[in-house]
């Protein structure tokens, strides 16, 4: 077997704190499992529910010092930046309208952000978190996960390197199925706070996954978009988000798009897509199977780049832990943007510390991208699909 | 093996004639095979090129009766409707704006037409011709050949019978490669016509080939189009009509679709695809693995359903000529359109002869509704991608 | 759409004749098929079904002048061959036991002969069929149709170039379904004649289609087998052939390899796949899936090349239709043998006439190496796999 | 985003030593990975190299305590047994001829093992050790990571309940192709201990891959070897051990299968692959797809059953971490070992604790049978392929 690249720094782990999170919530778990892969981070306390005592049980099953499990992430920042051993960093992992006031204070208290996407549930909040993130000189890491597969570096390199020419097209997917039925209805948590304006912001599927597909399409790309003309529909009655969203998209510089994302479409699960096209090749990418990047020079075979395999450069190489043929998956990705955070953590821990250039991930200014586009399209698709610029 | 079904009626071959499809053509050659698979017509006659040399030297290759080879399109209507055994049919196999002029002599001389699509060059000849075939009560088949796959029609099939329950997406896309260059530019005779307006009519990908995937979403879904919004784009320089085409569709009734065609999209051959989605279930199916259907009811897992396997229906069986496992295609799918013409040709031929009910091919209506399309689609282009009805 | 290769010599069909392939048969009509999609044939006689009746609606059916459906294929031979216009080859499309017969008068009376596989039920009329062919002078084309597979043609032009070094390893394996159950207990003619030795022969799967993958890997691969270890299993209670068989391979020169051949694994319809490795490449190809090879050049990323699409050669490209994307499939394969063969017939029409040198089909040769490879398996499996010489 | 399951028990972490996976090492990485993905595990000692220079920086890298960086295992195994906060497992990741050895010293010592497979490099010393582990009391884990998978517990759990009928053929493969060159002579570390019989033992790719897909067959099916019969090759030359190794293979009961193992197989990477035929049904699973299980009930159209999707049962649901369409991959699959291996140990803590019925991993059973299988492949291939009992 031939031995992979394994990221296990070691240097004393990162004291990690987490609001959100607690039982019955999916992203936190995710986050959690993403933190411990590569052994650079201890989770050391947390605000993990509003629920005082869903909190604290939370905390009890993860072993938490309950001293250290707080009613609030107010209490939390308070008191963690008096503590000697206080976190260095704290992951947000609540529903999206939490975002801003949970990064503020963390920010304010001078502790490192890593936060789960959508930015914030409007465009108003993304901005002024931007502009607070400067302000504070602290790290904000924002957990668009699936900038983290090493295929997806190896596409952004493909195209960065000129391999595909100019880009001329962009095919960007995120269909699902699991919200086909009235879900909320039944109470279950994930569902209920997805369709909820209150705890969303505006965007149904276009906020939880379109802002995913987005995020992807520019990324590997580098393409900056012009202007967008949506459709969101809610197809589920009562539904007050988008379950589907149709957008065309035109870039800076000429090329063009389209970006589906869908919540209710039977025999998907989470079938994000990448495909682009340029003057020289194309490419295409499946998160249901993110070990293989498809790459066609034009003129020429098509080619199966494999992570690990032939044809599979630096990019790719440095995120990666095993060999080719042994699969990574989605939990790896994700660990990918906190094995990033930890890097420039670690950068930041020493005065006039400098992170190598080729750490990647995803910041703020993503992040009020993101936003932007979700009201983008909310705003275009109110206007009969009118052409909006972000 | 297990048998499957044949399609070999043989009571004396159709006799049919050809109009274009000379040395050099591609889609000529298509519809001859199509015709013999089967045994069910006699190619008997031909006016295989407006120029004389290439006609005459083609129709010898092709071992026609000199006699019956003519220089015009016009010469040999007028011939064969005198002949006792003049030809039944004619296929029209020329650049688009000759289908409308040949279509009606031949009409007009009493003879059954299959005709290539699109339909017309415009929208005007398109609904003339749909004038004159019904004045002319003879039989006019379009050879929008996907509809003839098997699985296409047990896609069909599912969704009539309520399988995928209220249908909310449909996503067709239609991408090729070939056009990636300028190959028209190099004298090459496929690219020369259909990337030029006087021969091709307004459409360049949409008209070659969105045409087919609006066509295929129209005949499995059986909805109707209200409106949609074309962004046309010609990426090559110097090419006067679109290579690649982004459509939103709204159908009546509320689904909502988007159509990509494009002829610039290197690593794709002939993708032509087509996803449907309703309340109770979703399909997918691709052309270029034509004996696969995936269908998934919704809350249960995905199923492949093969041609001739278990979970293939009648509709299915009826244009399928061998077992399961023995894959057909393209020209199998094109053929069972030449079937689908010659039943009704038989039934035809007969005074008060009726036509079985489960015979299915695309008429002059879906002719013009496909030029319709197309138009459409430039003009929403031309208007910023404005909502465009049909 | 990129224009195709066509095959259309046309200089006048040739006359054909057919023996078996009355209703009910399965192999007959594919063979009537791939006879015509290219128009080089013209079925003009026929000893359709041992059973008179049958016979006669058979050929009617098929729109045979009744005085050339004849009640013997004895009857036939003698008739035909006293006729200027008679048949120039025959058709043998009868279960395996009547292949030897069949052929002998036909050969003995001057005709041509085109004939299914296995090419015996049993090794000494093999042998016997093979004297008689290298006596009469006439061709024979046995329909290993996989053979005509451009992507096949392909495979086999990949290693005789050297693309993938020597040989070291090949896996061969031919999986179907149909008969997990006893079906020949309920009438279905095809698993009737299929698991009657009397009919079939000593090999159950092993003749069927077991045959065809060891054809295969022969055909492909160029190396002959040095001795095999069979172990033959009859899962089915009551059935006396084999329904499922492993072997082990030993070819001259060292490589190595398997062949598995199964009538009882569900899931797979004809699943026939090719996998061959060499010290410099690997190349794997799938019966359902034919116009794609996957070529991995050691050390480099795996390719698929695609039937018309780069990376195709010569080879693949002179038994092709059509452009790269629009599948061809078994009946086109199957109707390259019948190209194959015309074109050998066209020559031996002429005196002198030369064939070219890139005619390539199975003959009487690879038949007999086909019923050897049967009964050396049968003879290993029945002492316990002992290695069996060919 | 639906839920999935996540094991995060956290009653304070497992202390863990590891010995081997120094610097270079490929599995020792792998172990701790998985050991670190569900929070279970502290790893707080090592003799992670032979080489003492390399011990100390690998030790030091990983943030050990130097104190408790061992020289060599035996010294380890006696200090940490001292301590009140000693280690209470070790996971052994050397090379396989030190795995006897190093598990003698812990077992003795009272402390549990996890161990690499195989389980040692020949059959004496795995007899041995498993009559120890009898004696010790104490809890031994083989890594067959592949048996961690969710859709191998599926897939195992679909043969338990009946849904494939009485098995009838098994076809197990596990080709890869990273020795397709004599890699060993570049000094490649994996390369060189994996084809050094004096650290492997006496099979090469049967011991390091061949084991897996046995071990994968037997898991799933449950069935027991009666006998087998190998044909191992050496192909690349100067190599002392088989790099290619073809076994057929007859279970107790009466059903027959194949097992190929390659690591001279160009375009194959870890390409394990494990087929079930029964009366009833049959299952396909690869490795290099792990979330996806295809299932064909006889006479049904075949179903993908995905990981966390509609179809998987309990026994794959226990053991995933996130929602279907999240993939899971080899660390997850090699995580689940870990994860059942600390619900062992947290019942063994407690004095009559009792272990769920539903935790399940291979024991020294499990690798007593392994290395008999290699030896039996050994022996059955210098004899000529003879049929050779375990």
């Amino acid at each position: 077997m031939v031995s992979g690249k394994q990221i296990e720094t070691g240097a004393g782990p990162i004291r990690l704190g987490m609001v959100g999170g607690g039982q019955g919530a999916f992203i936190g778990g995710v986050h959690r499992i993403a933190a411990r892969i590569d052994g650079e981070y201890a989770l050391v306390a947390g605000a993990l529910s509003s629920d005082a005592e869903r909190a604290r049980a939370s905390a009890a099953e993860l072993g938490l010092d309950p001293e250290r499990s707080y009613g609030s992430f107010e209490e939390m920042a308070k008191a963690e930046s008096k503590r000697d051993d206080g976190i260095e960093a704290v992951a947000i992992v609540t529903p999206n309208h939490m975002h801003w006031p949970a990064a503020k204070v963390f920010l304010e208290a001078g502790i490192h952000v890593i936060c789960d996407k959508p930015l914030t549930s409007n465009l108003g909040d993304a901005k002024k978190l931007a502009k607070l993130v400067e302000k504070s000189g602290k790290l904000f890491v924002l957990t668009h996960n699936y900038t983290g597969y090493p295929m997806v570096r190896q596409a952004r390199e493909l195209i960065a390197s000129g391999k595909l020419g100019d880009i001329r097209v962009v095919q960007a997917e995120y269909p699902q199925d699991w919200l086909t039925e009235r879900l909320e209805a039944s109470g279950q948590k994930q569902a209920a706070w997805r369709t909820d304006p209150k705890q969303s912001g505006v965007g149904g599927a276009t906020g939880d996954i379109g802002t995913h597909a987005y995020n992807l399409a520019r990324f590997v790309t580098g393409l900056e978009l012009d202007s967008l003309s949506a459709d969101l529909t809610a197809f589920v009655d009562g539904r007050p988000l988008d379950d589907n969203a149709h957008v065309m998209l035109r870039f800076k510089g000429g090329a063009k798009g389209m970006l589906w994302a869908s919540q209710v479409a039977p025999g998907n699960e989470n079938a994000l897509k990448l495909r682009v096209y340029g003057t020289k090749g194309g490419l295409e990418w499946e998160q249901e199977q993110p070990n293989h990047l498809w790459f066609t020079p034009f003129g020429q075979p098509k080619q199966l780049i494999t992570r690990g395999g032939a044809g599979a450069g630096a990019a790719a190489g440095r995120v990666s832990r095993t060999p080719s043929g042994h699969p990574e998956g989605y939990l790896e990705g994700f660990a990918n943007i906190y094995a990033e955070a930890a890097r420039a953590i670690r950068a930041a821990r020493k005065k006039g510390g400098k992170l190598a250039k080729d750490v990647v991930f995803p910041t703020v200014t993503d992040g009020v991208e993101g936003v932007a586009f979700v009201e983008a399209c909310v705003k275009s698709s109110a206007k009969n699909a009118a052409w909006t610029k972000l």
